[in-house]
């Protein structure tokens, strides 16, 4: 495990600029636009009116993930950093793959929508991340990079192009597929030891207001999410209200149904955490049709309540039947909100709620393919992982950084809390 | 109290989706401009070209109101989780209420002004929460979300539509407002047992930081929340330029005073974390008006000085005088500098720093108006608050989180730190 | 000591708003603008367009350096808040020094782009300051601010109007001054009872996350900074697209160097929340040349190597042999990859990738002035800091904000996860 793993990032980094050297450059018709003193119709105006929203996509990614995944109490390093680590390889192979797919043959050009697919392509393996999460080791987590954004790729192409299905705020091709890519995984990755986990598998205080940053600033972009990529004006006016209207009812359904299922009545922190962004999943796949906001706000609804019910009985039957452990319920964020949304999408062009006119029928595919792909693609790329070569990881690899991190130390009593009020001893007590 | 909360959110939901239905919809104009390959000047223009003000905005609402009030060690799940709740809450209420006052019988069309005007609207209850924090539940707060904003929506048409007041960063209509409908209720629901929740009421060294991520956020987007809904062109620069100077003025001016105030010298985090915001409020009414960067400085350095000294004197004054405990001290961050920026935007009308003459004596009538509007809600709020039916909190609900939320469970002396330093038993000590 | 920081904040606030008074106005285009509805090529235009832009500089300076720096487990509060302070006070005094030197004795006008560089004149100070944290008071953060603000602003203007190099990202007169400038001033500093400090000089758990909110709003919003005030068009796009990619390279590299230099093969948290910002600074040169991303790619991949060593083997160097401590390794992520930026410029520029035509010899004088004005520059003021007037900082004044803050005081043993455990004791034991 030494070297296994810096001789593996570098390699994979020299491909990339290998790779980019040979099939990537820039768009030309900036030159152009340049010269031809730009109006906002053009391309280069086109790419600063979508940057700030390209922005917000990218602040859910670095911010929202690998915030969110801290609330365990002793993997906030891994959950931060190794979400950074895999969203930057993530980002550059997304670039490759699904610019050798759009580009049929000629260089890949790189644009704000490019950039925008690329951190989109992120997401899926920060998704599947979340089930996995304590499981895996850095070094399967770049192999998983690899593999999953190039199935994603694949069946994001088919989705498109083939079923020439709509999937916008991509409930289906992103949050479906990477949950049940991830479920996949987490159950080939499935040992008894994982029990020991358990006792490391708590949040403390802090770590669950640390987890309320990624929380919040994926819900506030989350309508820039459903609406980066739709088409300039009405579409993309569309996606932002629905979505906006969407999370806005969820989080009082999430909040309704976590009291309803605590035993007393009490909040849970991790419905909280999860369940509020559900409607933000849901309303992907419809989000730039005249779905009318208060379908919108059913449809967040819906998710909501689907989402809680799923942390309070699904998650832990998954555990124990299945053998399934999901770390952090990506299924209930992520896979059935992500189903929720591809049925919705099914009605909604049934309805013709889209003026593009997709197939109900291509759309029904298109979610199946992507949970079928999904799992496929998850269940080989978990044999993959559990090969021997990687190392395999030991039974201590759960939830806990001092595995793969120069943990802060302390001498034994060294209580930073007893430290700090024994410094103060000049001050009056309280 | 154990099915009140669950069934009366998923009424105001139920409620909040019916009441879209009926009276909400798109705004038709970009169907339009789509067609005729819109520029700009368009409002399907306008709406990407503020969005990321309103993004900007609502970044301070969820974030940085929710995490200014994490500072309270052990109310941090209350302070960002149901800051969360009513802001969700308030901005569907907010869009329905400002709509039907707007709209005069006709539909409501939802666009991005409409957003920011909700997202606003929600400010007023997050305002006024900061007040009452620790001393209310999550039923009350959903009862005081839909009067307050109510009542607001009301006095908000007041001053706009009949004394054709101008108060473009809504330093009298929301923080004013927001501040003394607040002490009225914290007033009405003030209980000798109130005393007990003093040993709650203080931060540890982290929950300090914590809120520093509410104060920056604030901070740096205020330009925008002044701005947002200004005029296009140079009344939006002069509101974000304005604002930008007062509140960089009013850093210097807190550090200095705090520093003066306290007996040995040093700052105090509270008065960082809420009076170096006071130029934001205070600037508030005549942002955009041609007052001059050194006049938006003064303007900032005053509100910061006022703000300072009521933390210090004004506040404990009220909680022992008057039985007015203001948990967040909101009074000195809202309330005094929203009632400086009222004063100020006469003045400035009075000279006419305004391209639109507004009157000065509307202007105070509109100061007036909002104070008054907001103590009388409030009192009458808090009456209502205090009835039995919402069951009334016991002596308990003190800045305590486990009250609410099912709060991370440690056995006792299981402390994390010394649990973790255990861990690295192995490695070499220091 | 108990009055000096007071008066001093004053008196620079008094001093700001008086030459404010004197000498800055707003921009008059917008008036004119308004009238003749404007279209996107207009300044008013240009203003919103950029102000996104601007508003992610503003996160970075305020968030990202404020944040990055709360690392230490006792040096919280003064990160977070004299980079407040100094950031505010900075922006104040940047506005005026450079706009004196642009205005050739005509009125300042302030617009979109002077505060953009009004906020890039305070990073020069934040990035010192990373160098002498712990090791200076207040009041002396405050003088340096003047000092280094106005040597920047004379550099900046020696750079661009003299040598007429390009710098587009700042590399040189930014991230190499602002370093070179700290490590002189940490240089003249040193005491020997700074070795007692290193108690201090140790991270916890939580503060090394609450660093990655620094580290990751740095990251994400880096294209933002080196695109800012890029020609509209080609070069602000290549500006983007270069440090996109760049920082993506630079944070695989880091990881593997960062495994690779520790004795276990662990991940060291000091290298992930800097060094994968190294290829942002490195690329600021020659952003927005035509550079081809690849390239962008390595330049990122050779900083990051580069700062992981520099982290490693230098910084402990540099404080036993050259009696220079680098408390956050300023030289690291700024000093070396911003000599990287300025050597990879001369090369861009050689090899004809700007179509401005800067010349080779000229890029290598801006490197050399960068690089000499601030350690002169950091030197004087450094003995200027010394003077006795200010107030012999004490020993004490080492990474422990109880120095200059009211901290939070406890009873002894009145901690605060044990009283947390002792509330849930109605509460199941696990």
């Amino acid at each position: 495990m030494r070297f296994t793993f810096p001789l593996m990032a570098i390699g994979l980094e020299v491909a990339m600029i290998v790779l980019f050297g040979l099939l990537v450059q820039y768009e030309t018709d900036h030159t152009i636009q340049q010269q031809s003193n730009s109006t906002k119709s053009t391309d280069a105006g086109r790419f600063i009116e979508l940057y700030p929203l390209f922005q917000d996509v990218h602040v859910m990614i670095f911010v929202g993930f690998g915030f969110l995944m801290t609330f365990l109490k002793k993997y906030g390093f891994s959950s931060v950093g190794i979400n950074l680590l895999i969203a930057a390889l993530g980002l550059q192979w997304g670039t490759l793959v699904q610019g050798i797919l759009h580009s049929h043959g000629q260089k890949i050009h790189v644009g704000i929508k490019s950039m925008i697919n690329a951190d989109f392509s992120t997401a899926t393996v920060l998704i599947s991340f979340g089930a996995v999460l304590g499981k895996i080791s850095p070094v399967q987590m770049l192999i998983m990079t690899i593999i999953e954004i190039a199935v994603f790729a694949g069946n994001e192409h088919l989705v498109a192009e083939v079923f020439k299905a709509s999937d916008i705020g991509a409930s289906m091709t992103i949050h479906a597929f990477g949950a049940y890519f991830g479920l996949a995984v987490a159950g080939i990755l499935y040992r008894p030891g994982l029990r020991r986990g358990h006792a490391n598998e708590e949040s403390v205080y802090h770590s669950d207001l640390f987890a309320m940053i990624g929380t919040l600033f994926l819900w506030m972009f989350w309508p820039s999410f459903n609406s980066a990529i739709a088409e300039a004006g009405n579409k993309q006016y569309m996606a932002i209200v629905n979505t906006y209207f969407s999370l806005a009812a969820c989080v009082l359904t999430a909040y309704a149904f976590s009291s309803l299922v605590e035993h007393r009545g009490k909040l849970d922190m991790v419905h909280i955490q999860n369940a509020t962004l559900a409607g933000g999943v849901a309303v992907g796949t419809c989000a730039d049709m005249t779905i009318h906001p208060f379908i919108a706000m059913i449809i967040g609804s819906v998710a909501a309540m689907v989402s809680v019910l799923g942390f309070k009985f699904l998650t832990p039957l998954f555990a124990t039947k299945l053998r399934i452990q999901d770390t952090c319920g990506v299924h209930n964020l992520h896979g059935l909100p992500g189903v929720i949304g591809g049925l919705a999408g099914i009605v909604a062009v049934a309805m013709e709620a889209s003026d593009t006119n997709p197939n109900p029928a291509m759309q029904a595919a298109a979610l199946g393919s992507s949970i079928g792909t999904a799992a496929v693609g998850g269940l080989i790329t978990g044999l993959i992982l559990k090969l021997p070569i990687w190392g395999q990881p030991s039974d201590q690899n759960c939830y806990d950084d001092s595995v793969f991190w120069e943990v802060p130390r302390w001498r034994e009593h060294d209580n930073y809390f007893h430290e700090h009020g024994g410094q103060n001893q000049l001050e009056p007590e309280l």
